[in-house]
Parts: C-alpha cells; sequence; structure tokens
C-alpha cells in the first residue's frame, strides 16, 4: 500500500543568474510594492536593466519560503477594505478530492486563508470598479508593470519608437491606472483577481497591454503528484509564465489545489467540468447543473481567478463536427457535446449561463470562455463548428459583461498561417474585443515532438494580429504530460513568440531588452549577453560547451567561427580604423563620401582634400 | 604531436523508422530512378504514404555505402552526353589546405571524379540549356520530386485543394519538366548542379516550388574535423536538409571537402572568401583578386554547386553601417568591408564580377549573392545599408543572368514580424523574381540558445511570402558551434517552417501529410503518428516516456490526458452512439437538426417524429 502523497518540501528559489528582484512603488503610491527583475550590466551606459517579473517572492533572495504558510498576502488589506462579508463557505466533500481514501488523501495546505464572497448591489469585480470610475490597487500595480522601460526606452538612442503595425490596437506612450481602468470597463482588458486569491501580484490581459503567456500545470490519472504540480507552478513562473492553469483530473484534486493557489503570485485558472466529471466517476453523461454549479462554488471559494467555461457548446453545433478529421479536440467541448446528445439537450451550461456569471461576480472569477470546438488539424481549421461557437461566444460576452463579471475568449488550435488572421479579426468582430487567449494555433501537424515550435509560429502571429495571452504548447503535446524540461521550454518558446509579438505591435519599451542585449554581443560583453537572454543558463551552458573558460568570457569570438572569421571583432577593427581615420586630418566624414560615392558610382576611393 | 585527422570510417545509415527507400521513374524516362521515402500505414484507406527524400543512399537498406569510394555518379552519363571537355585541371597547392603540415593533413577522398569544364559558346549551365530551350534530365528529375503526392490529393477527401495565399506566386496543380524549365528559363528558379558533382540528385529551387531548406556544416578553427562534418552532412539530410552549406575556415579545408562533395547527393554551397582568407594567412587586408580567383576554380572544380560571393558590400556602403548597433554581421561582409577600407578601394568582387560570372558558368555553379550587410539585430533591419546592398545585388543579378548563371539571392538575418514582408517585396522588385534564400530571419535579439525558434518563426513567414530556400539556424547560434544534436534540431525547426510556407501558400499536395498524421492521430494509430511526423525518433520516446509498453500503443489515450479525459475518444465514443442512433428509427438526420435548432434557438432535443 503506498503512502499518502506528501506535501511538496521545497521548490526552486533564488534569483535568476546575473539578477536580482527589486521592488519599486507607483508615484504617490509607496504602499505599493511593485516586484522587478534587475539584471545588473558591465556596461557604463547602463549598468541595469529592468524586466518584467512573475516569478513572486521565490526568485527573492530575502523571502522566507514557507509552502505550508502559503505566500504573504499582498492584496488583503485592499480587500479588506472593500467591505466584502466574510463567509464560512462550503464544506469539504470526500468527493472533491475524488473519493480517495485516507490512505491515500493529501493534506490540504494548512495556511491561513479568510473567505469573502461580495453581496448582490456592491461592486466586486475589477470591471464594476472600473464602470464606477474607481481606480483600484490592483489597476494601479498592474499599470506600473505595464510601464517598465518605457522612460528607458525613450532615452534610448537606438530606440525607434513604435514603428511596429498594431493592427488597430491603441497602445499608449505610458501605461497609466486610469488607461488601466478604462480599458476594463470599454471589456478590452482584465484584472483575473479574485477576492480570495490574497496573494496575487495582479497583472492585466489585454490587446493594448504586453502579450501575455500561460502555462498549463495538473497531473492527470496517469502522472504527476502535488509536490510535482507545486514546483511546476513556481517552475513556471521562474521562467516568465504570467498565469497558471490547473487542468488537474486525478485525485486529490480539490487539496492539491490549495497547495498552488496559496503559493501562486499570478493568476489561476481552472477547468471546473474535469472536477465535476470525476465527481459523477467520469461518465459524461451523469453530469448536472448541481454538480457542476457545486463546484463552481467550491473553487471559487478556494480562490481561482479565471474558469474556462466551454457554454458556447451547443447542441446544434455538434453535428457540424461529424464529417471532421479530428473531431472535438477539446476536452471540455467533447465531454459537453457528449452530454447534449446522450440526453437530446442544449447544454445546461448555455441554459444556466447567467446563474454562473452571478457565482463568478460574488467572487470576481474572471471568464475564459471556452472554445470547445477549436480545430484539431489543419484539416478543420476556420470550419463552421468553430466559427459557430465563436459567435455564441460573442453572445455570451453580451451576458457576462451585463452580469459584471470580466471575460476573455478562448481561441485555436491548428491553423494554417494564411489562416490566422480571419481568427484574429471574427474574434474582434463577434466578441466586441474582449480579449482573445489562444492555444497556439499550431501552424502544421506533422511535428509531434515539436509542437512547441509549430504552434509557437502561430502563436507569435496571432499575437502580433492582437491575442492578448497565448497558451504555451509544451514539446511533449499530443504525446504526454509535461515533465519538468518540457515546462521550461515551453514557456521559453512563448515568451520568444509574446515578445516577437510586442516588438511588431510596436509597444514603446519592447525592443530595449533586445538593444541592450545586441549591444553586449557586438561588445563581447558575454556575461551580460548571457544574463539579458530569456534563459541565461542555456546560453552559458550552450556557449561553455566549446569554451570553457573564464578568459574566454571576455574573447573577442566564440567556436562558431572562432577568432579570425568573427564579423563583430573584425567590424569592431574596421571602425577604429575608421576613428584613426578620422582623427588624421586626411579625412572629411564617412557620410558624406559615402553619399559622394553613390552619386559618382566611383569605383576608387579617393580622400577628401587630394 | 596529434595523429592525423582520421578519414571518417562510418556514417548513419539506414532507413528513419517505419519507412524504407523506394524510386520511382517519370513517365517516359525508365532510366530516371527518383528516390521517395515511403512511411508503411496500417490504415486500410491508404496503406502507404511517399514524401519528399532528400536523404540520398544512405537510407537505402539495399545501398553499400563506401566513403572512399563516394556515391554512385547518378549525372554522370547524362554530363557525359552534353560533350565538355575533361580537363587536367588545377593542381592542389599546400595553401589549399590551409599549409598543414604533413603530420596533420587530411587525405583527400580518394573516389574517382572525371574533371570537365564548359567552353564558351556551349550550353553548359541549367538556365542556358533552359533558355535553349532543351529540357535537361536534371529538370525532369527536379519536376518528378516536386510533383510527389500532387495525385494522391487530389484523391483525398479531406483536401482542400489551393486554399492558400500564394502573394503572386504561380503553384501549378501538377509540376511538369517544361514548368521547370520555363521557371528556369526566367530565372525564378535554379537547379544548383556543376557538371563536376555527379553524384547528385537533382533538385530545384524556386519561390513555385516546395520551400528548401539548408543546414550549414563546417569546422572552425576552434573544433571540428572530417570525420564529423562527413556525418553531419549525412546527419543533415537524413532530417530533410535539401542542401549543405560546407562553411569550414580552418585546415585540410580542400581534403575535408573533397569528402564531402563526393559523397553529397545534394547541392554544396561553399563561402570562398574563407579559404582564401586562409590562403592569405587571415588578413582581410591582403586578399586579392588572384588569390580569390584561384580559389573560385579550385572549387569549382571540386564541384561546389553554389557560390555565396559577397559582391554586393560596395565602398559606399560601408559608412552606412557605422551607426548600427552590431555593424556588419556577415563573415564574408566584413572581411569585404575590411579590405575596401584597408585599400580605399571598390571591391575588387564587384570590379571582376563579369568575369567571376565566365568562371562559375563554365561548371554550372550557381550564384547565391551573399548579404554581407544583413542585419545583426532588430535595431539594425531594414536599414539603408541592408537595402542598399539589396540593390546592388539586383543590378549583379541581370549581368550573372546576361552571362548565362543561374542566380538566387541571400537575405536577413535579425527582423521583427513587421518589417520581414518588406524585405521579400524589395527582393522580388529589383531582384526580378531570383529565387530569394533567407538566414531565418530571427524575430528578437532577446533569446540566444533558442534562435532556432526565434529565427523559426521568421522564416516560415518569409517562406509563406515567397522565400525560396531557408537556411536553418541551429539553437547554438551566437554562442558556438553546433554538434550533432543541434544539427538535427536545426533541420527539424526548418522542416517545420519550411512546411508550414508551403501550407499557407497553398502548395496542392502539402496538407496530404497533415490530413494522413490527423487521422492516424484521432484512430489512435500510435505507430502511424509517429512515423508520419517530422521525427519519429523523438515523437515515440516522448510518448513511451510515460506510457512505455507495447499494449499502450493501440489505448485510446495517452498520458497526458489520461483514459477519462480524452477529447478524440469521447468525440469517437460519441460518433458511434451517433452511428447507433442514425441506425434507429427515431433520427432523420443530424444536419438537418442542426439547421432547425439554430433556426429556432431551441434549447431541448426534440427526436423527428415525435
Amino acid at each position: 500500500m503506498n503512502h499518502p502523497a506528501a506535501a511538496p518540501l521545497s521548490v526552486t528559489t533564488g534569483p535568476i543568474g546575473g539578477s536580482r528582484k527589486v521592488y519599486v512603488s507607483p508615484p504617490a503610491h509607496p504602499s505599493l510594492r511593485v516586484p522587478v527583475r534587475e539584471i545588473a550590466l558591465n556596461d557604463p551606459l547602463s549598468p541595469a536593466l529592468h524586466v518584467y517579473d512573475p516569478s513572486g517572492p521565490y526568485t527573492d533572495d530575502t523571502a522566507q519560503i514557507d509552502l505550508a504558510a502559503g505566500l504573504p498576502p499582498v492584496r488583503d488589506a485592499w480587500i479588506a477594505a472593500r467591505g466584502f462579508p466574510v463567509t464560512e463557505g462550503r464544506t469539504t466533500r470526500p468527493e472533491d478530492n475524488g473519493g480517495v481514501g485516507p490512505d491515500r488523501l493529501v493534506a490540504p495546505c494548512p495556511a491561513h486563508h479568510t473567505l469573502r464572497r461580495g453581496e448582490a448591489g456592491q461592486p466586486v469585480t475589477q470591471l464594476e470598479f472600473a464602470r464606477a470610475g474607481i481606480i483600484t490597487e490592483e489597476m494601479i500595480y498592474a499599470a506600473q508593470r505595464e510601464n517598465l522601460g518605457r522612460t528607458q526606452m525613450h532615452e534610448d538612442a537606438h530606440a525607434r519608437l513604435a514603428d511596429g503595425e498594431a493592427f488597430g490596437a491603441a497602445l499608449p506612450a505610458f501605461v497609466t491606472p486610469e488607461f488601466v481602468r478604462s480599458e476594463i470597463a470599454l471589456g478590452r482588458a482584465i484584472i483575473p483577481a479574485n477576492i480570495n486569491h490574497g496573494e496575487l501580484e495582479p497583472m492585466v490581459i489585454g490587446r493594448n497591454f504586453l502579450v501575455k503567456v500561460n502555462a498549463n500545470i495538473g497531473n492527470s490519472a496517469v502522472s504527476s503528484g502535488v509536490a510535482e504540480e507545486v514546483e511546476k507552478l513556481v517552475w513556471a513562473i521562474r521562467w516568465g509564465a504570467d498565469t497558471i492553469m490547473d487542468l488537474s483530473t486525478g485525485r486529490n484534486i480539490h487539496n492539491i489545489r490549495s497547495w498552488i493557489i496559496r503559493n501562486a503570485p499570478v493568476p489561476i485558472g481552472t477547468v471546473p467540468i474535469y472536477q465535476a466529471l470525476e465527481k459523477v466517476g467520469g461518465d459524461p453523461a451523469r453530469l448536472t447543473w448541481e454538480v457542476f454549479r457545486d463546484t463552481l462554488i467550491e473553487q471559487a471559494e478556494q480562490g481561482v481567478d479565471y474558469f474556462t467555461i466551454h457554454a458556447g457548446v451547443r447542441l446544434h453545433h455538434v453535428p457540424l463536427t461529424a464529417q471532421r478529421v479530428t473531431g472535438i479536440v477539446s476536452r471540455g467541448g467533447s465531454i459537453m457535446a457528449r452530454w447534449c446528445l446522450s440526453h437530446h439537450r442544449e447544454s445546461f451550461l448555455y441554459e444556466n449561463f447567467a446563474e454562473i456569471c452571478d457565482i463568478m461576480r460574488r467572487y470576481d472569477v474572471a471568464f475564459s470562455l471556452g472554445d470547445g470546438l477549436r480545430p484539431g488539424s489543419i484539416a478543420d481549421a476556420n470550419d463552421a463548428a468553430q466559427f459557430g461557437e465563436l459567435e455564441t461566444l460573442g453572445e455570451l460576452t453580451q451576458i457576462a459583461w451585463a452580469h459584471g463579471c470580466q471575460v476573455m475568449i478562448e481561441g485555436p488550435g491548428h491553423v494554417p498561417m494564411h489562416k490566422i488572421k480571419l481568427n484574429m479579426d471574427k474574434q474582434l468582430e463577434h466578441c466586441a474585443e474582449a480579449p482573445f487567449y489562444t492555444l497556439g494555433p499550431l501552424t502544421t501537424d506533422i511535428a509531434p515532438g515539436y509542437d512547441h515550435i509549430t504552434s509557437g509560429i502561430g502563436a507569435a502571429m496571432i499575437g502580433w494580429f492582437g491575442t492578448a495571452m497565448l497558451c504555451y504548447v509544451t514539446p511533449k503535446e499530443h504525446l504526454g504530460l509535461p515533465d519538468r524540461d518540457d515546462v521550461k521550454t515551453g514557456v521559453i518558446t512563448y515568451k520568444i513568440a509574446a515578445h516577437a509579438a510586442d516588438l511588431a505591435k510596436g509597444h514603446p519599451a519592447a525592443q530595449h531588452r533586445d538593444n541592450a542585449l545586441s549591444r553586449a554581443r557586438f561588445e563581447f560583453r558575454w556575461e551580460d549577453q548571457f544574463n539579458l537572454s530569456l534563459d541565461p543558463d542555456t546560453a552559458r551552458a550552450y556557449h561553455d560547451a566549446t569554451l570553457p573558460k573564464e578568459a574566454h568570457k571576455v574573447a573577442h569570438f566564440c567556436s562558431m567561427c572562432g577568432p579570425k572569421f568573427c564579423s563583430m571583432k573584425i567590424t569592431q577593427d574596421l571602425r577604429r580604423e575608421v576613428r584613426e581615420m578620422e582623427a588624421s586630418t586626411v579625412r572629411a566624414g564617412m557620410d558624406a563620401k559615402s553619399r559622394e560615392f553613390a552619386k559618382q558610382g566611383a569605383t576608387i576611393y579617393v580622400p577628401a582634400g587630394e
């Protein structure tokens, strides 16, 4: 007999090499401490660079990490001041943990958690505050994070401000708290922030902000336990994941979630239908509205920040998938399709959508309206089932907004490059600019084992076109449950896609880090180049594989080209030569010469003055 | 003291798992045996799929591989029939091998090689034959390879023919030899095929054909020897590289190249300026036209199929790079810039371009006009230096064409997504549709260690826009010399980019493999899914990491979701259920019902007949 799964004892802590955690306070808000990762540089012109930091206290050398105590509840004072009643909450039941016996039961996280629930008539959600003209602490905090680097960039001689193509997005030169409020009020952005998730460091998701990345974690019946899942959370945010979805489906699901949320500085999303299905023994036909409703409340009370709800899969959509190559590939979508057909009824999620809104509003759980009919192959992309559901999601967006709920919309899937833009255009059209949140899309089906790349291509493109958050895909997609290395590879790949999108959109400060790294590269500041990269450990290891000595860290070459063939070294020599020439009286100025040559089509250089 | 580097004794042979090499003959050309990789499937509807196969005899179980003897010279009879004089050729000199002493000298490949050189007045190049209206064996062979799958695709029920966006490319439903000839005659395609490379299995590069991938190999002064380089060639083409560039710069450069060419079934490209620089001791200022000219002849006689020539870096361009963040990042470009400034003279490559053409024409070495001023950072993308050089490349294209030479044009580099399309547009405009051959482009600078991905994004996009061949980038880019694993990762990433581009352009048969793989996935034919993927070994290993048993190869789930949450299983159950319903008298047809529901907005399913 197995022993109970141990609670996680330790997770990865300490800063990423070459950097440290610092906190900055927004102007006029000294009590807000917004985390930033500071990368120290060996550059007299720019001794440090600040980058966005979703990794939480785990990368703070001064933080005391105690998983059983949970993270410091930075939001608690703000939330307490809003006057939400404290409540007892629902009692945990055996089925919440999949009916696991006492010998295998994981203990819940013992961290203290004051349970609150908003009342009817009082503003609870960030959307309701925004509409009322109130700027919350969450908005100020998120604005500060978005603004990072914009001042520095304005002072960067190599910056080319806002030369991107934003496809209608409105990117401000500076992000103010008022701008965040306004975007939320318009439904164009959300701050997923359950009032029972006090540990959260707030962040904003929307087309006019930096593109965000979500990483999925979660066990399945076949693999993984609590220790691995909490470490996967910490590991994923270490490398830059902005939100985490816990897609667990096995046993101990309730108690594992308590560990995750109490130790999560980022928004946590879930798909409640997974747990509901566990409660009815795994048979979709046995699902009921009552079981689902109870699961929503259970998870909302725990502090989940956003729920994927597949209410767009309606009975009449299901036959539209009959001729597909890969049918329905969303777990939630297939469960609901099965339920609809089994009972010959419209989806209970669709029918009870208003009540779902009422429940989620009281905790400020944001909607992530699930794309249950997303295409699972190139052949099925942009078909009637997919776009039929998207229209329904637009209809549901209006209902959720009418109830005061924040909303984002999930998107595909498998889509060839030439069909990606239409997804964004239709989403903007049908869903009234609610943030889009896409899985990839994968631009071909033929590379299992490399679907982080097939999808990274699509993710970069759809991020550029306007998707607000990209859900990562790991190398194990279609093949198995990702492990720690897969999670890191998936996150880094998606940070690349998100950043490439920010650059192409023309985010004012996006290019700041590229410029800093390229300058370090050109000046052979190897350590700076490593430290400025998304993954300093890998960059350093790859370099050291052939040139491990410390002396090589200042060498003017690497093993790729060797000392004689380093173009950057040759260019530097050339520039020095030019400077020496310029210092002499022989030469008047290369730029003028260049123009002269171009005009004359001269084939021989004639020094000025001859 | 070291012993002489051993000649390579063995390379990777045998077919990729689940497939075998077969040969097909074009209609009416029974003597031409065009290789194809046949993937056996456990699918009653489609028992095998043929895919493009650049891997040469190494993946043929029946082939006898003897590196010292070289590959079978499949083209020799065709070339011999064209009446080119046999010639003695140039004598090898010590400086050809970097002046290496006898104790470290690698012996040249002993394979027999009849040296030929075209005369003035006789057609030598594929371009000259094409203009004369002559369809060569190379054109027939290449057409057969391009046509692969087009017939099958027309019979595929799930095929959606030519729904891509081709941006002006003209993709035929079927590729005929005459179409290949016509594209070459127009300068829109090339078949790199030196008359001294008889071992070559010809292939075509052009915007109206499948997007191709080049892999770079080559030692540097710091690392790698002959055995590794020949194995890297065999390894890179095994995973799908269509051409190989040998960028060696160290010692034994001439003799290593002889091993590579005699054992290469794909076109080999080089950058002759690298060897020329070795011959003058590594100092760009000491380069001369005479040394360079001699190097061209040396390599042309060996059988190199295309040369990168950086003749577009003119003296007046150099000052345009002065304010760049990363200066000049092309090795050849920086060498030539240094030479120009050292001598205050126009580039000797530019001044002697007509003679270069004359030399290359006599062997049919194709031009790959180098982009010596490509941007090395996001900040430098699309600047005056880059586009100034591109205009010069357009001018040189016309000269090369006038001399009967085949031409392709190299492109960047580091370019953010929103600036990629302009590169393609300008290239088409200035270079009169000569094939574009780009390195990436990398869409951000901030991910050293992952530049196969930062560049794979840009490569997929520019391939879609019209680039004919993509030069791979490995994870070691900017950090060190790639090893065997890096080469494979680079090639697979670029096969993804090229294939995603083919899909998006609407190549008639491109989707065939995606459909086959997705059907295998949906039907839980795990082995077929692995074998249809670009890298069956990795796909299988990832799956088996959590579910290693043979029984799991037919299981209707994987460890990602587990048995209860597999959407594909649920969909299949659902479809079975629907079939059972349809078999009963209760139900008239789901499609009709679907329309009815949509119209009524019905919330309850009412079976037909009630």
